[in-house]
């Protein structure tokens, strides 16, 4: 099996420094944050401009730009609901270390963005919800299904270009509802179909010291269940460690005692 | 769901300091280290006096009563080869807060240690294994079937008072066997059977810093599996909140604020 595969979320617009970066073009906050996901580990790094309504295209291809020519070509996942910018993203992107990743389909107001992934021959990130969140798994699978038809009726690769998400839920809230989204996650790894998802939504509410110690927890019952990536902080030390012992139980990474450090 | 059952495993002949303390009836290293345990979230206790073939029976019944008298009558597993230790043990063991296990039966030439257990109206650990280790699952729910057989002949109600351990195989040497080992946790669950085992022989030879870090990552994909207890060192601060934290997302225990303290 290959190696699980993360996708860094630091670089957002959610985040006041990263949106005044983007909106200043300032370089030096945008490559700092880079550099110290990519130190630990990411392999993806999302780029969430947020709505970027105006500029939108300007921007995603700006940052496209500066992060590819500053490291190596490193593959991104494109964020934002603006279709264009994600385009014009995809225009000046360099597929040399992989494919870019639009960030996200759902199966309700968003499933153009299956099409948009397809005409591109990007990987599209695939919420499996609706209207609103799915209310059991016949539920989510009912909207896997109906993006799983989306895609292939535009040619997409199924298999290794729709990473469908299950869309982790809060616990402090919907605690029953943990397990569900666990055994989705399952259903997803049997039916061959590769996953991915926001995991840290898991934790949103709870105590700062308790956030790193739930993740890690819940991201090592995912990867159990066979989820292949995860939307995550890699600069959260524990759940990085937790990602790369889960790789190596998994034998999905050869064991030595230098694992941690890699 | 019960909450996850941590056997602390800390009380064990193998460690000098105890093996002394159990030699000379020395009360204070073995009181100290079972309140370590006890205050760390540990539920039972293990009592590991090894072969003790001379004075067996003397002192596991004095380890049960200093115990037992000193914390509330907390519940023990025994654990020793010499059988008659055991008897002598559960003969002077107080039932307040739970059955005595008995540390552990196997498929081979530990199998009557099942009928000692059922004769005595205690909880057996029984070992998937006979001679050597299974080489396969197939293996493994053979020596299941055995072991689960033995006690229904001998009226054990299999489904509370077995708790079948898988044997946990050392990462280091044997990482394609891992998940192996998880994917039986499943079957012993699926069947609605209990489990429990040595969780660190997992990490068994590996960097000291990174065993905390491995045995955490193993024990959320066994509890995901349906892991309903393990032999641990519960003052392995990692590793208990991560057992705590996954009550939580099984909701096997009632999300708060202060769940790790607890």
């Amino acid at each position: 099996m290959a190696k699980f595969v993360v996708i860094g979320e630091r670089l957002s617009a959610t985040a006041p420094a990263v949106n005044k970066a983007f909106t200043e073009r300032d370089p030096e906050p945008i490559l700092l944050r880079a550099k110290q996901q990519l130190d630990a580990g990411a392999t993806y790094l999302d780029v969430n401009i947020g709505p970027a309504e105006n500029d939108g295209e300007d921007l995603m291809k700006w940052a496209v730009q500066l992060l590819q020519s500053n490291f190596d070509n490193v593959p991104l996942a494109l964020d934002t609901a603006n279709a264009a910018a994600i385009e014009a993203g995809i225009s000046v992107y360099n597929r040399d270390k992989g494919k870019p990743i639009v960030n996200s389909a759902d199966a309700s107001g968003r499933i153009q963005y299956v099409d948009l992934a397809a005409a591109n021959d990007a990987i599209v990130i695939a919420l499996c919800n609706g209207e609103g969140i799915a209310k059991d798994n016949d539920e989510r699978m009912m909207y896997m299904q109906t993006l799983m038809e989306r895609g292939m009726e535009h040619g997409m690769d199924v298999e290794n270009d729709m990473w469908f998400d299950p869309l982790f839920l809060v616990t402090k809230g919907m605690q029953d509802k943990q397990m569900e989204i666990l055994e989705f996650i399952k259903m997803i790894s049997d039916m061959g179909m590769k996953s991915t998802g926001g995991l840290s939504n898991n934790s949103n509410g709870m105590p700062k010291h308790i956030r790193p110690i739930m993740d890690a927890a819940m991201i090592a019952m995912a990867m159990m269940q066979g989820l292949t990536s995860a939307i995550v902080n890699p600069n959260d030390l524990r759940l990085m460690e937790t990602v790369k012992s889960c790789d190596i139980i998994k034998n999905n990474n050869l064991y030595a005692d230098s694992y941690l450090e890699i």
